[in-house]
């Protein structure tokens, strides 16, 4: 009997079934410490346990993106080992505060399949869920992905495509941010004085700073997430394959924009929930990532007058600053264009 | 009204000015080990809790340097983001112990400026202080920084250069430092045999090694100190720029310094103050730094008979080792050289 | 008196001699969290308190490797300055476990030396052991390592050359290993059906994945243990060496092929005892590892039924994949094998 995984591969998978992933992950300061040296976010709330506790948090609660890549990447090594793209994701929410000590684990379970017409590949749908060490839910998200047969021939179960939401509803946001004590919401060490009445639907924000990606922050980082997706390490093998190189994973874009997005948006301290999202283009090392913001919506929050949420569209680009808004080209997506999200942030009021 | 800052100009100054700056910051186990795999201090004291506790702190500090670039960090959105170099430090006291668990932040005063007769930048003068989360404070120090006009033509307020001390007096240093117990003070553990009767004035100490700079690295280490220069991250601004690369934060270099003078100052295990500092030129990822010391003072401190003062000048130089101790050419600098640093180490008697 | 140490030639040393290394050091969830960064191990007792609670450790365990760097960086100043080849290992035994918060410390005792017939060189045998603050053993090994020569002329003592154990005993094998409770050890959330009773003495396995090394990776890595052996850090020195480059710690590789050795041996939780090893040829920055195992032999532990102990070969190789079980060549060792390690392996029965 083979010890090796080799993952599964399309016909591997049935709608229904649900994966326990591997290696839970006790979540700590160091890796809070690294996720900060690899991206430099300065939201106060997770940088000060002194600011945290001031406003109602026990302490500050981990980055909402370091939950996310934790528990995106104990699902990678059964649903998307041999994937082809990571297409999309829907249906993200935040459920329950991580601190430093919790243990994350996750499961998924798939929602849909649908065979391409190639026969050589199909869509896998799976909502994943991360728990705490006591059980308590803590994310849950829905990605779907291009996933590679074994063999061209093999049979496959009927296609079945979920329905899935445009975007969360307000009233399904905010269980992981307790009632906060805006009061006590100290804006000048927050770094902005701009509230939830400061933001106007359709405004855009260009976070004007650029970064620029190495190498070896994309291995530290992707491995800190325990993913092991082999594009992102293996040069050997990246050197024969349609880039030639190693693929930075597409969560590093995310939180290196949102990490940008504090210079225009300093107190959209938690991410509620991720609506959707879209990797345009690949990121390679030596590419300078830029971004900009958009504010889709403003919504209350039912029963909360301390927070209110914006749903905000963040771009990533790679070597075109934000200052022009980069989206669409002449023939579809800006060239530039890395990353186009959709989330709901918190925002005091 | 824009929610992104671009940071002040020279005409946005004012002497007297209080800036606090954003974001406090909970120093953690996780940072301190993210430091030593970023510069691989050696000083006991700091790398072990058993052996700061046998000589009297409640455990091990967090490094001196650690707490000055956090400190640093948080003044650069507000003071040094449109900076065109900066220029020195003086007067820098550790004021108290910093442990994980601590939370930081700094406020600024503006204590002086100086327009350049160009009219297109001037010289701005801060006091930094650094603050514990119990409002005790942790650091202080002045640095000026040479910062651009946002237009040429804005009127400035008159010329205010400020008075700065040379050097701190020993009756000022030791706040940061215990009494420590120098019987319980193991010179075999710590690494050497040299205590400070052991130093003379005048003595140069060549620091033999040598350790190449990777451009993950700096990011990797100024984002952990949130500190946002862009000239330390953005490629692709840097390439239309002066040098055409990425500029490594000054601190960078006093920290590489720093860990290589273990080697000849095992026993130099606090920085007391610093007395006054010069980035000579740039460093740029790819060169390797090494790092010589001269004593230049030697004093007792008031009252204390557990360490004495050694104030140390620390030179690093860039591919050129320290054995022929660089300092000057024909024509001032020489140009090897990085750093000139002036400060105040104790040492055990 | 010169203040820098130049570390030991071969004329120094002298058998019986004990070699208090220094700098103690505490280990932290820091240090576990960049370790993971830079590894990406996955064994779940390391990986998760919540898992290593329920087999009966009293929280997650500190990587043993991780362990053994900090514990071999100690020495290196003391016995590996001047040297030019780590030669081998012998007798590794884990004995106690090491938690976040315990203070390690090295001590190494000369067991041989053997000068090399050109005189210029000799072969030093160290047996060193770390130590954790309360005295308690945690780690023992025997490395020897061909040392320089001050002087060629210098006299050295006769030589002695210690017999070394082919491999430990599986009575000697365990201490570091409490007894685990092995109906609670969840094999869904470690990653692996297969327990001791699933492998056969001759079963090869290939780790499948290749990870790229880093020049950044490899200088925080090394660092991050105090190792301060110039050939890892010093690209000035490197360039007219005969290499031309930073030459990469052996342990490093062990670590990288430790971590691909997951997949194929999810459940070899603790290495207990190193047998041997060699670095078979260096590896530099820009290459890809792979690793593959062979099951050399299997123990029960005498008087324990909760876990057996496999004796793993892991052979690491550079841009080549281990499909082929690469490790001699027709002259002698295979050109792409870096590492051919020997240890013992406890795994779940």
């Amino acid at each position: 009997m083979t010890k090796t995984s080799t993952g599964n591969f399309f016909e591997d998978f049935r709608v229904g079934q649900l994966i326990t992933h591997a290696t839970p992950r006790t979540v700590t300061a160091g890796d809070v410490a690294l996720y900060n040296g690899l991206f430099g976010p300065r939201f106060a709330v997770q940088s000060s346990d002194a600011f945290a506790q001031k406003i109602g948090y026990p302490r500050a609660p981990v980055d909402d993106l370091l939950v996310f890549h934790i528990v995106f990447g104990k699902t990678v090594p059964d649903v998307s080992l041999n994937a082809v793209a990571n297409l999309g994701y829907a249906g993200g929410r935040f459920l329950a505060p991580v601190f430093p000590g919790d243990t994350l684990n996750a499961v998924s379970e798939v929602i849909g399949l649908k065979e391409n017409s190639s026969r050589k590949t199909g869509i896998v749908f799976v909502r994943s869920t991360g728990y705490r060490q006591d059980g308590g839910k803590v994310l849950e998200y829905v990605r779907w992905v291009m996933v590679r047969k074994r063999e061209e021939a093999a049979p496959t179960p009927g296609d079945h495509v979920p329905r899935l939401p445009e975007a969360l509803l307000p009233s399904m946001l905010g269980d992981a941010c307790p009632r906060i004590d805006t009061a006590a919401y100290d804006f000048a060490l927050a770094g902005s004085p701009h509230r939830f009445g400061d933001y106007a639907v359709g405004e855009k924000i260009d976070h004007v700073d650029g970064v620029t990606v190495e190498e070896a922050e994309q291995q530290i980082a992707t491995r800190l997430y325990q993913n092991t997706a082999r594009i992102h390490f293996n040069q050997f093998a990246a050197a024969q394959d349609r880039f030639g190189r190693r693929l930075i994973y597409g969560g590093h874009v995310i939180s290196l924009a949102r990490a940008l997005s504090f210079n225009g948006l300093a107190n959209a301290f938690h991410i509620a929930a991720i609506n959707g999202g879209r990797h345009v283009s690949p990121l390679f090392a030596g590419a300078t990532v830029f971004a900009w913001s958009e504010v889709l919506a403003k919504a209350d929050l039912p029963g909360r007058q301390d927070v209110g949420a914006l749903r905000l569209r963040l771009v990533a680009t790679k070597d075109h600053p934000g200052a022009d808004f980069p989206l669409k080209g002449p023939e579809g997506d800006h060239p530039a264009v890395l990353l186009d999200l959709d989330y709901w942030a918190l925002v005091p009021k």
